[in-house]
């Protein structure tokens, strides 16, 4: 998407010699930064210190560190070698390990001197294919954002998104925020409110930098006002993304992602996630009961980081008394009958099982157990 | 209530001279610290500064105040002056307004010699009062919590209380948590989830603080987290204070609150609002058609106050980009229909207009217009 006027992906290759470029993502909001990697080691670094983060971002990443080290030493020992350094940099990353996976047994079916043309052909295909899938995904969401604009001619359709489901969790488009973009671009006025989502706050920092810099407006709101909004008639349709999405339609995103799906149901406003069908798991079929939520360090509760504007510089401060705990559950399950309608790369549909195997009957059929 | 180990209220008079003595709340959580008042000039600036908050607390502060004022100046001219100082320090603080009218007609038609005396008798009369509903508050809202307790005997009865109705917006006690104090006084396990209440965090500093000075254990969470805990048992009650509420029940509170009453609703949880009868609106029976709700500072939201550990000071750090706006909607409203009781100073009723008339017979028919 656009940064001022600027195109740009969240990583790219450079077109002349083997470095791999990335926006660093701990900068943001306050400073926008180009970080090269010219190694596999500086990229499983830059994935560690969550230069980027995103999971298709972090696959994509990988495929490229990959690459680099195909380039400056295509032999299988150091190609393994780079893929367990990689791999070690965020062990819960599935995207990291399916890219990778994906990647090394194709080079080492070919010979040394063929290996680093095909790593960076393998590493952009990858970058590519997220690039698609979230378009496509964006595609059928605009049809959503369309028809409510059709249904208020003389104002801007009002989205409410939460978390940070954008261009920068992926390579390109987002899930969530890709039918906003596509409708921002061909003209459609749209306004969002971006929750902050606390307690990491990426709605806050990446969400509303994301559409700023796209030109989207946009106002950030607490997470706790949402509510208030849909009652008076300030949010036509809610789209967020999902980390895991269970075959009958249950959505897991980020906490505080079901209150607004609650809220959105008793004011009658559509409530939509927008995700790849790779985030389905077909394994499971009850999501609040099945899907295991991450407790995350309480830091991220007890402290938070901004700049202080006198001295121009990142502080890190406590907003807890000193005696006091925190808890910090990083997600929640939305249940399906809060949820309007699932976006897919195939198109939308109800959140329900039929609707879902139906279109992804092949995967719906191999991961069934 | 008791700030390790040692009993306080929010506000009292030296017995032996005509000061007021405040915690200044301005430092808190970080810091615990008494402030002498001597004259209702420097009371007024304790509340245009927020020294002391909440409206009962407001309240009471102008009445000591305007002791201050006989005390060192009885005339009537100055009386008024006091007045119109005291008035001007909070404008829309309805509580302020009402102390003042109530003490000044009563100083004026005594003599001047007498005015300080009972200026200080009506100050703390008002004091007391306060200590009083709310006590009665704690009182009826205690017999929800033993009931909850015997219903899980072997562990603590979890409650969640969303912003800070606490005794530090009141003389003592509070309301919200003025029924939690008294169980854990009593013996019975609680251990409260303090929402942390964006985007002023009254939660996680004021109620996390006072929870933890007297004792009662408790856990600040994001405001996102409450319906992941309310769908997996961890929450067996939630009890919520009120800033107006409707003659049939409609409650209005800090933001958020209609989104955790949501929660509650969906997974069978009682959901209470704890409030003195003076916060009742009997004028108003649709809440979220009628109640205007404040719309604050967009830097509430872009900004946040915490400590910096490394320099060990306070720090105001902004939290979005550079080129975003926020909104600030202050308040919210909680139809009655997901509000399953309303605790009173006079007992425990359903959110509904019957009930409520019936237990305010007289206040219900001077106000219904």
């Amino acid at each position: 998407m656009q940064v001022n006027g600027t195109p740009f992906r969240s990583i790219w290759l450079a077109s002349d010699r083997p470095e791999v470029l990335v926006i660093d993502q701990t900068l943001l909001p306050f400073a926008f930064e180009v970080r090269t990697l010219t190694t596999s080691s500086e990229t499983a670094l830059a994935i560690r210190e969550m230069v980027v983060r995103g999971a298709p971002l972090i696959g994509a990443t990988a495929a490229c560190g990959l690459f680099l080290a195909a380039a400056s030493d295509a032999s299988e020992d150091n190609l393994r070698r780079a893929c367990e350094e990689l791999l070690s940099s965020r062990p819960t990353a599935v995207n990291l390990r399916w890219a990778l996976a994906r990647m090394l047994p194709l080079l080492l079916e070919c010979s040394e001197s063929e290996r680093a043309d095909r790593a960076r052909m393998l590493a952009q295909k990858i970058c590519d294919e997220d690039v698609a899938t979230n378009s496509a995904i964006g595609d059928h969401g605009l049809t959503l954002i369309s028809e409510a604009a059709n249904a208020c001619p003389h104002r801007p359709v009002n989205i409410l998104t939460h978390c940070n489901a954008g261009w920068l969790a992926t390579v390109d488009w987002g899930t969530a925020l890709a039918p906003i973009f596509k409708a921002h671009d061909q003209g459609i006025a749209v306004h969002v409110w971006v929750d902050e989502t606390r307690p990491r706050n990426q709605g806050a920092s990446l969400t509303a930098w994301e559409l700023g810099a796209h030109g989207v407006p946009h106002t950030v709101i607490a997470d706790n006002a949402g509510g208030h909004l849909m009652q008076h008639g300030e949010v036509d349709l809610c789209i967020v993304g999902s980390d895991r999405t269970t075959r009958t339609g249950d959505v897991c995103n980020k906490i505080g992602t079901y209150l607004k799906a609650l809220a959105a149901h008793d004011n009658g406003i559509p409530f939509y996630a927008a995700l790849p069908s790779s985030t389905i798991d077909w394994t499971i079929s009850d999501g609040v009961r099945d899907i295991p939520i991450e407790e995350r360090s309480e830091e991220e509760v007890s402290h938070i980081c901004g700049r202080d504007s006198e001295a121009d510089r990142l502080v890190r401060v406590r907003i807890i008394p000193d005696g006091s705990s925190a808890a910090n559950p990083a997600f929640d399950v939305t249940p399906r009958k809060l949820v309007d309608g699932i976006i897919t790369e195939r198109g939308v549909v109800k959140a329900c099982e039929d609707d879902l195997v139906s279109l992804f009957p092949q995967d719906a059929e191999v991961r069934n157990i």
